[in-house]
């Protein structure tokens, strides 16, 4: 794609601060689309990269990311990855499987031939912080008719649920437990919940977010400064009456399930309390990105034979399918919607989602 | 068991030191033998609790183990867990499924009615540095006729290997990267080279170290100090001729195969350095015991979705295959004995150790 000479309006990044104001509308190149943004949800990562710009690109530098992430905080940004859009123009060399007008979500990247882009976090490929975007027309997913738009905007940050679940290899006996309950976690206990698994324990220290964890399927919610959640989970694992203190319990008696930890905070020092709070054996999955450098303790992940597997984004078949669980009704999350604002609420709904007592997801309506 | 009339010769460690004195010799409880040590390695582990006593007292303290790992440095403990030995006198409720005469293995560990003992890290169950020591019948292994005793009491350290490759769950295509060629590094490429594994990359500092990883099986041998391991295995991993800096690399064209790490060497900042060099989706099973808090950076981990694997010990069924493999030539390992001292040589075989290019593993024949 290349910028135009109409122009569009959207919040922008750009020097650390998000702008309102009007930029150059995108257009469609070989294979791309135009679209209009009819709902894009706030993300976290998004609230990160205002704050972190130049330690992501710098971190993406150093591993060799693809070109994409590499942004400079001086030139402008339309982040934005969680949309539900309008076609509205064919670029060339498309074969218009969709028609104008048709609504479509895609993953929020897009393939030229030289190399991938991730919109919303490109110089070249707005997200859905302005009114129009550009997608690969080859990863545009059609939202079913029945499914509303701003669900259909769920999609993406849905996907990440799954994916994560996906990682888990849950078996049928597993007692999850999932700790941060912002829209991370509340799509893992969603995903969860649709899987099956259970008894589900959640933990946040928001009252607002243990109420949204038991609105989507947790079993038990946990507020960490009352009680500790890893006990609490311990407990449903162990049969009942098993004595755990008995210094033969580790080869006589019943066993616990297995368990199956969720970090889904991505801040210091909690992967550490996952490794001391884990049972002999569990599995600790991170899905919350952590953005800082973390300390551990190697001997407890030995002494218990933890495994950590950490998990970034989802597949193409995961996203698709949770555009259909959402529309089938597996998924049950619109409370997760905690407000909507139009482009020029994005600098405020951003200050307000840093206090999560308030806010999961603000979704952003262009129109 | 008890401690009885008569005394043995030992090395004993007390105060931070290890003193060769005579302690009292131990007295087999019901369903115990008493055993006169035939051979017993020197374990890396040993010289861990040596300088580091407390620290593990606590840690076992904090953390619940079971009571025999809180030792006090101001009482007496024989170590010793990588044993050979000979069966003299049955105690009290045995089958007596073993005569006394025959040659014997053991986990290190004495089960009693209310508690597990780490032989060898007890204050009542000494180990195989004492001329005698007491062991549970129920756990007794036969050494096979034709397994040299030096051999046989190497099972302990090689089931540790043994454990570490099958938490890795290879596939028929992975390529594995050993890092550290100490014991533990040595007993996995030993297994990596049993199970077929292929290529093996393995690396030390230590130029003795890397001619024993040649010995025992790896296919390259790698300085760090020349080189970087984790690029050379990169390189294998990758098929010939492919373009890894293509920016549609990550998409398109062949992938590399599977990569496994094994975290032989257990220090601070190895960890770290193995999530950066990893490949997308490798796993690291970490082997080596790290006794410090060590750090990381998660996003590392997230931005290839790694796993790790914290692993310890083996089975019961893992260490008795590992003692037919030593035995039907599976294994070929005889290389590792470097040295082999008598009791009062243990005081001086601790110091070389603790310079590894000297040494990997020392064996003591107490007669």
């Amino acid at each position: 794609m290349s910028g135009g000479d109409t122009s569009m309006r959207a919040a922008v990044m750009r020097d650390h601060a998000l702008h309102v104001e009007h930029v150059p509308a995108p257009v469609p190149g070989p294979g791309e689309v135009l679209v209009r943004t009819l709902a894009c949800g706030i993300c976290g990562s998004d609230l990160h990269y205002l704050k972190h710009l130049d330690q992501m690109s710098a971190f993406a530098e150093r591993t060799g990311s693809a070109e994409h992430r590499r942004l400079s905080a001086a030139r402008p940004v339309v982040m934005g990855h969680e949309f539900c859009a309008e076609l509205v123009d064919h670029g060339p060399g498309t074969d218009k499987r969709l028609r104008t007008g048709a609504r479509v979500s895609s993953m929020p990247v897009a393939i030229t031939s030289d190399a991938i882009h991730a919109i919303g976090y490109s110089h070249h490929y707005p997200g859905g912080y302005g009114e129009l975007m550009v997608l690969s027309e080859r990863l545009l997913v059609p939202v079913p008719d029945a499914l509303p738009t701003d669900l259909a905007a769920l999609t993406e940050p849905m996907a990440v649920g799954r994916h994560a679940v996906e990682k888990a290899n849950l078996g049928d006996d597993d007692v999850p437990l999932v700790i941060g309950c912002g829209p991370v976690g509340l799509a893992v206990i969603a995903w969860l919940r649709a899987k099956g698994a259970g008894p589900i324990v959640a933990a946040d220290f928001s009252p607002a977010r243990r109420a949204l964890a038991e609105a989507l399927g947790a079993d038990e919610v946990i507020d960490p400064a009352a009680q500790s959640p890893y006990l609490r989970w311990q407990d449903l694992a162990w049969p009942p009456g098993s004595d755990r203190a008995h210094p033969l319990a580790a080869i006589v008696g019943p066993r616990p399930r297995p368990g199956v930890i969720f970090d889904c905070v991505g801040m210091p020092g909690v992967l550490n309390a996952m490794l001391e709070g884990a049972m002999r054996g569990t599995r600790i999955v991170v899905v919350g990105v952590c953005m800082h450098d973390d300390r551990i303790e190697p001997l407890l992940g030995i002494s218990k034979e933890l495994n950590i597997q950490f998990v970034l984004a989802y597949t193409a078949e995961e996203f698709a399918d949770t555009m259909i669980a959402l529309d089938d009704g597996r998924l049950q999350v619109e409370a997760i919607i905690t407000d909507r604002v139009d482009i020029a609420g994005v600098p405020d709904a951003f200050e307000r989602l840093a206090s999560p007592d308030d806010h999961a997801k603000i979704l952003v309506r262009p129109s």
